[in-house]
């Protein structure tokens, strides 16, 4: 069947000098109706002077704008160059490709690499409704992705964006997949870098946890760098810790996650083609993906980790990537420190030397992992390897050229004064620390204030197999605020964090 | 474990003239991560002088409201009686107990009772955003609704909405579920009213189709009419042909309804509970059900419709309506009409008696079931009686009486003046005509400029069934808009909207 043809309007702009934050336009209902659409649907809006035509999800009203005229907000002026009472084009669109590919998901068929690249550029490009996007998400959380979709999504969100190209190969980089405490970034992207290789890591700030590494990081330096900052410092240094939302990489990925958010749902297939295609956008080509166990965190159990690696390595296989999944323990708290300034300042005393836990561990082996999937040194060696970098003090030599070059003055854990607001909690009973409940402990930092205070979090005092006599210190909370200070303290009260046997 | 508390911030209040459609505040960045919330998170604002609360839904900002400052959109402002600058405590809230169910039904999971009354209530209040409803809808639409939880959507569509009780227990009412053109409705209430039963028939508009009965009724006299308007003129007359839109009869299904549009998704667990709930709470006791069936129309096959009509009867059932479900032609057009005013206009011509076709049958054979159905005579006389109702002309006299109570001035046909700006379609070929595609006729009606253009539409002048011969006119094309008019011939020429055989 032929395309019928839609009947259009001439309508006269009303410019709302507001960012609509996508890209709406506002019609009387009156308009609405004459042109046959409703709230929800879509028309093209074309200035005749300039040729420029945007599409524009339609609002309707009966009061904010009259008859025979139409309301856009910036985005949709800025993208077609109008201003306000000029005449533009209005046409009522049929559906998209995208739209429809959507319902076929919702459906529970499953979709080819088009449709995938239809929805991705739309929701790059603003053209479907957060409706249209959230049902996409819901349809891939209840009826999943294949292998198959899995990598077309990847290689949509790849095309989709920018892409960093260092024009070597030895662009490295890792991600921990629902990591929780402790900021093993920041002692890995030192160390590989004193190695010579490129790690262009970009970071997201924390959503649920204490922090994320942004936040700490931003406690040492800058970490809003722009697209060429990151790439210019990555060649000078080898390294770079900063935030990657700005950077454009892969921008439908982040739309997604920031509309899932308050239904707290990340269906896999996404999840993996988000991690691949931000890595792939990075320029990188060796990847280890770190992924903790345990009850509390992401992962559940060993199986899950094992099907989620397995699809990790085939999919990036496919997008160019090697990966390494690396199955981790999630049931322990990375190190003892929850929150911005607290994960920051202990990372640079492992840095310096002056401590070594089961973070510090972690961090060479992940770091050592790298090494020997990019065929730095032999398998079985990687970790050693990181050590003797860690030891050698280059890691944080190197740790404090990035800061440097970051825009940043620390050079030592000393210059990060804890806040003096701060309490202890004490033991209930004596015992063998026998678990911590990670999920609590994020409560609790973030009662006190993390991450947007930055001072604001937890620090252990014992670690999970110490044994505690009643009324140790088992941790200490700290506070910019009072009122925080309480509630966190509250909170500790109440719940149970600890399990001590 | 016991609920950890909140900070909460003491804001200055910003208002913003402007109806958002939801409950939602406008935050600084820098209050929101103070407060620890993200845009699609929920805060309680308390205005401490009133102590009234309101739910609302936290957009971020950098520009719109400074920092101390929150925006409140007119809905909250209004709801806890603030005005500019006045000092208002906000508090985060943790989740809803009906996101927590939506989620739950996202997992696959059945919702109880309690779940389903929470996710409704929160809608109806507005508590709700729109990405969450959207995402109930569809979880409802890819696992479906049991019979249980359809029951348990029924009657909290119920409770969360008006109800009218005319405390007399002859109320009835019919609804047709994706019938497409011919105005049954104002066929059957004159008649049913004239037996002296009420009909408080409440209808929507066309989203779809060429016109919906609100559509064509509002040709005769206004249908924009109050709750209690619609009571007296059902006590008066015993019947009324009104909008719904404005009744607030389960106001949460309207807005889910208007929710999923852009998706064309309708999930039967919903359709269901929509229908039957909306009948409840209009006072019936009595409801006829007509399910078409047709490839171009919402049910495809006799065994979709036979299994949507024993849901109809059971859930009815325990909700206190005694259902009839009546299995039609979904195939052939319902008369000639297609568009608000030919449809109105044929519909007054076969209550004057001046024609008999499919569509005054299948009135007479629906209208014949509602009197079977609450026992106004044995089974197999009510078509014989509403036809003998409708020869008589007292179905004609209660019409004219209905117009003239909603505010009408219509007393016949003829003064229903078709278009002049109208163009014939003429047969390509000669033979039989076996089938006419539903869906397409709708399209070139809706080019032509139906609903919005009450005059808009089709009127066919040859039936499944008749033979043409090539040049004879098959349907007339009627517009107000010669552009439109153009397009519509366009579609029709480019469309096979006719099989002839």
């Amino acid at each position: 069947m032929e395309k019928i043809k839609s009947y259009s309007q001439m309508l006269r702009t009303k410019i709302f000098k507001i960012q609509a934050g996508k890209l709406v336009c506002v019609l009387n209902k009156v308009d609405a109706a004459e042109l046959g659409v409703m709230a929800g649907d879509k028309v093209e809006i074309k200035n005749l002077r300039t040729n420029l035509v945007s599409v524009a999800l339609v609002d309707e009203t009966t009061t904010a704008v009259g008859e025979n005229s139409i309301g856009l907000f910036i985005e949709v002026a800025d993208k077609i160059g109008v201003t306000s009472t000029e005449l533009v084009q209005v046409t009522p669109i049929q559906k998209l490709a995208s739209n429809e590919a959507i319902r076929k998901k919702l459906d529970g068929n499953k979709l080819n690499d088009e449709e995938i690249f239809e929805i991705v550029k739309d929701i790059t490009e603003d053209k479907l409704s957060d409706i249209e996007a959230i049902a996409f998400t819901c349809a891939v959380y209840m009826k999943g992705f294949d292998l198959e979709e899995t990598i077309s999504m990847t290689k949509a969100l790849i095309k989709n964006g920018r892409i960093i190209d260092f024009g070597v190969d030895n662009v490295v980089d890792k991600h921990s997949l629902g990591g929780v405490n402790g900021r093993a970034t920041m002692i890995i992207v030192p160390i590989v870098a004193s190695a010579g290789f490129y790690m262009p890591k970009t970071s997201s700030r924390s959503i649920t946890s204490a922090a994320g590494t942004a936040d700490a990081m931003e406690v040492l330096a800058p970490v809003n760098l722009s697209f060429e900052k990151i790439k210019s410092i990555t060649k000078k240094c080898g390294g770079v810790i900063a935030w990657g939302g700005a950077m454009d990489l892969a921008p439908a990925d982040d739309k997604i996650i920031k509309l899932r958010h308050p239904l707290s749902i990340d269906p896999e297939g996404q999840v993996i083609a988000s991690v691949l295609a931000k890595k792939a956008s990075a320029g990188s080509h060796h990847v280890v993906i770190d992924l903790p166990v345990g009850e509390n965190v992401k992962i559940k159990n060993k199986n899950e980790a094992l099907r989620l690696a397995k699809k990790l390595v085939y999919v990036g296989e496919k997008v160019g990537l090697e990966v390494e999944a690396i199955i981790t323990d999630g049931v322990n708290p990375n190190g003892p420190a929850f929150g911005p300034a607290l994960e920051a300042k202990y990372a640079m005393q492992i840095l310096e030397g002056k401590t070594f836990d089961n973070l510090a561990q972690k961090s060479c082996e992940l770091a050592g992992s790298i090494f020997e999937l990019a065929g730095y040194c032999r398998r079985g060696q990687g970790e050693t390897r990181a050590l003797e970098i860690l030891k050698s003090g280059k890691a944080l030599e190197k740790m404090i050229e990035i800061i440097k070059a970051q825009g940043g003055k620390v050079t030592s854990s000393t210059q990060i004064i804890l806040s003096s607001l701060n309490k202890d909690i004490h033991a209930e009973k004596s015992g063998l620390i026998t678990e911590y409940n990670i999920k609590t402990l994020t409560k609790i930092a973030r009662c006190a204030g993390a991450p947007a205070n930055k001072f604001a979090g937890i620090l252990l005092n014992k670690m999970v197999g110490e044994n505690v006599s009643k009324g140790d210190v088992i941790l200490t909370i700290f506070s910019e605020n009072e009122r925080k200070l309480d509630l966190a303290v509250d909170a500790a009260n109440k719940t149970e964090f600890i399990t001590i046997k």
